[in-house]
């Protein structure tokens, strides 16, 4: 069994990650943001299409999403629940994201974030990421303006 | 450090939740499909709200999505990854839901679903589940029609 001093300290690794990427979604550093993606991680994106497959796939969405802010990226996380084993854990949160994208629209939306790693040669690794907005059935459009 | 052999243990636990949850779908079983959900699940839904907290706002979600169906539900599960460590586990994959609603409307989408799991009094526990369609940009509408 994992001892609970062991959990504090995976816990507070996968609280630094999220901390990192919240920086690097800020100052759209792709480098940093791609830095603890696992080559064989499946996302599955807020937006088509259904998921995208290994961290060249992955690389390319964050890329172009990047690129369709014309300023700076506001990206603030909330509700951060953390659950870490000896070497597989999760985390799930909501972030709010705006900005102003290069077609002049303007974002400013809450998403759901739910992120899960393996520890692979001692580092904490994600191998599944799943964002998304919920839709509302009678519309049938993304519900954008949702606030939590 | 999880053995080799208790991993297949662990992740063919994890399968058999999968074959009881598509069973319990295809019966409509509320209390089969909740039996393996923990009393602190945080729910992230394909259609709103942000969130479900707590397994009585999920069942009632649940009772609702089965009721909101006429005849039975098809439900078909696709490209099932488990990942399992001592006592934290997560799996994900693509459904196919498929079915005619009480208001005549017919189903049949692809839909994504994270699972996240922690080992609880020696059972697996859902205590986090992400369920979602992505959207399409130029529309804002959920894609509703993606095979993938």
């Amino acid at each position: 069994m994992i001892t609970e001093n062991s959990k504090r300290t995976e816990d507070a690794q996968i609280r630094q990650l999220i901390n990192s990427r919240v920086k690097a979604m800020q100052d759209k550093d792709i480098n940093g943001l791609m830095s603890n993606y696992s080559p064989e991680v499946v996302e599955f994106d807020a937006v088509n299409p259904l998921r995208y497959n290994g961290i060249n796939e992955t690389r390319k969405r964050a890329e172009e999403w990047f690129g369709a802010y014309k300023g700076p990226i506001g990206y603030e996380v909330r509700d951060l629940s953390i659950t870490t084993g000896n070497d597989v854990a999760f985390c799930h949160f909501l972030y709010h994201i705006s900005g102003i994208m290069t077609n002049g629209s303007e974002v400013d939306m809450w998403v759901r974030d739910t992120i899960c790693y393996r520890k692979i040669d001692g580092n904490w690794m994600i191998t599944h990421e799943h964002t998304s907005v919920p839709f509302e059935v009678e519309s049938g459009k993304a519900s954008l303006a949702l606030k939590p």
